[in-house]
């Protein structure tokens, strides 16, 4: 397929909101054509991968990583299907912490949970699937030798990423977390840095890794990753506490009713909004020090800051 | 580390014995290096990993992966820890399908479950954590450029065999036979050979990928993995309804208690006898085609036949 061409770095609003349905629109078709159709055996199970990927998702984590690839002249339709591996291991990961085990969430981009349609049986084994062949993605894609050393340095970029300390260890620390009265915004911090910032970090990594970046290119995306993650966490818990619930998707407050530690519960309202516009400044500055002054990672930046939902 | 040499393929029942529990014990060793210690954070993870990991299993896939290797002359020390990361993937499973919205088992290995000694949450992650790093070590292991190829096919070959149409689907099916009151024999050999078989045969696969065998020589290899992975799991049907609760470490006859289809009652005593008698024969000769006679992969179909639990 051809990706669409988005040259100028300068936006208007009406351009980003084109620019990002573009992408989704990119990003959507070829998650279509890597998951297996909904008739294919074993059907129950592919009706449930398919539930929960195709559930209304922004598809930020792709997005991504196609515009770090943008940014340092990467191949992006070869690069596409890996990062659709991305949104695959994000939809895993939601699966299973939405279980009544973990979260216990009945409702998600304003769509019923994975267990709830299909019940809880199958939502395990379709957050297994899931990440099975997310991670298996980024082994196969892009095609061709000349990327054997880059997909394998995605694939271990990924693994530490999402592994036991990052964004599973995350999970664990916020189970853990619920059970303490008082946490310090140092643990707020860390457990939202690896169950939610080291993916998105990683998203980058993947699109500078597949366009054979330099390694101080790299640790630049890896500065912007680092401070959009976070700046995307805090953006969420603001809106939690902000947001119209049925702009949402999701109920709002609560994460306060549910006691569990946020930016806004740690820090108050008005020092999360200033951390959230440092966060945003770093990167900024991060992805402009890029070739092509880092694309649309700038304008994608200010976006994570902004959004309404 | 320096693995034993076996270098002759003609051993005794001490010899394979003996074989079998160094093999094992490096097997151990490994797999001790290549998991964080139970008193990294997060400690209760790591310790739900350990406990199911180290609960006492017989190593059959690593040590499977290690004799194909031993046979195309591959350098066992360097694929070891790629052998570690089948056994990862293998206990992943065990954990996911023991949970209570699954098989529901208390006991595996004559040891308490990952669930009911660390609670459903922690067996949930731990088995997520499992698979992530079972597949993580493909992409890391043997380190070299000149595995690069060879590691990307490994990965290919271990998502097919555990994803949607291998392990994950055959789980499925068996979900779904138990509300089959007259399930037909192809059903229960096609959910054993995705649920059991294809990660043993890819067991066989990977130790020869990683040994640069020739297509020939990797299709021998899928032929015995293919005979074995069916042998195996006839062997262990008829255990279950011949062996005594204490030599298996789990109930026994309780799957025809549980109304599952197993091989014994769909075929009858007899008949499973004799196709776990013809598997074993097809695999020796596969086996004695490769070089090597095959090393030590003749005397391990005959163990597969033979063992007691």
């Amino acid at each position: 397929m051809a990706l669409q061409d988005h040259s100028s770095s300068q936006m208007t609003a009406q351009d980003l909101a084109q620019y990002l349905a573009a992408r989704k629109a990119e990003v959507e078709h070829a998650l279509e054509l890597l998951v297996p159709r909904p008739d294919a055996w074993p059907e129950k199970l592919h009706r449930a991968v398919r539930h929960s990927l195709f559930a209304g998702g922004k598809r930020l984590r792709p997005i991504l990583c196609l515009a770090a690839a943008e940014a340092l002249g990467g191949d992006l339709e070869a690069i596409l299907p890996a990062a659709c591996g991305l949104e695959m291991i994000h939809t895993y990961s939601l699966i299973h912490d939405d279980l009544p085990a973990l979260d216990n969430d009945d409702l998600r981009r304003g769509v019923p949970t994975c267990h709830v349609v299909f019940g809880e049986a199958m939502a395990i084994l379709a957050g297994d699937a899931l990440l099975t062949h997310g991670l298996g993605t980024f082994g196969r894609y892009p095609e061709g030798e000349r990327y054997d050393g880059a997909k394998l340095a995605v694939v271990n970029a990924v693994v530490d990423a999402i592994g036991t300390t990052g964004m599973i260890g995350g999970q664990v620390a916020d189970l853990e977390a619920e059970e303490i009265s008082d946490p310090t915004p140092e643990l707020v911090l860390s457990i939202h840095e690896s169950k939610t910032g080291r993916l998105i970090r990683c998203s980058l990594q993947a699109g500078g890794l597949l366009s054979f970046a330099k390694d101080a290119e790299l640790e630049r995306l890896d500065t912007y990753g680092r401070a959009i993650g976070l700046a995307f966490q805090i953006k969420d818990d603001l809106l939690d506490v902000e947001a119209d619930a049925a702009t949402l998707g999701k109920s709002s407050g609560k994460d306060a009713a549910a006691g569990k530690a946020t930016f806004p519960s740690v820090w108050g309202l008005e020092r999360s909004r200033e951390m959230l516009a440092e966060k945003i400044a770093e990167a900024v500055a991060a992805a402009t020090a890029l070739p092509r002054g880092g694309g649309r990672l700038p304008v994608l930046a200010r976006f994570v800051g902004s959004r309404a939902s």
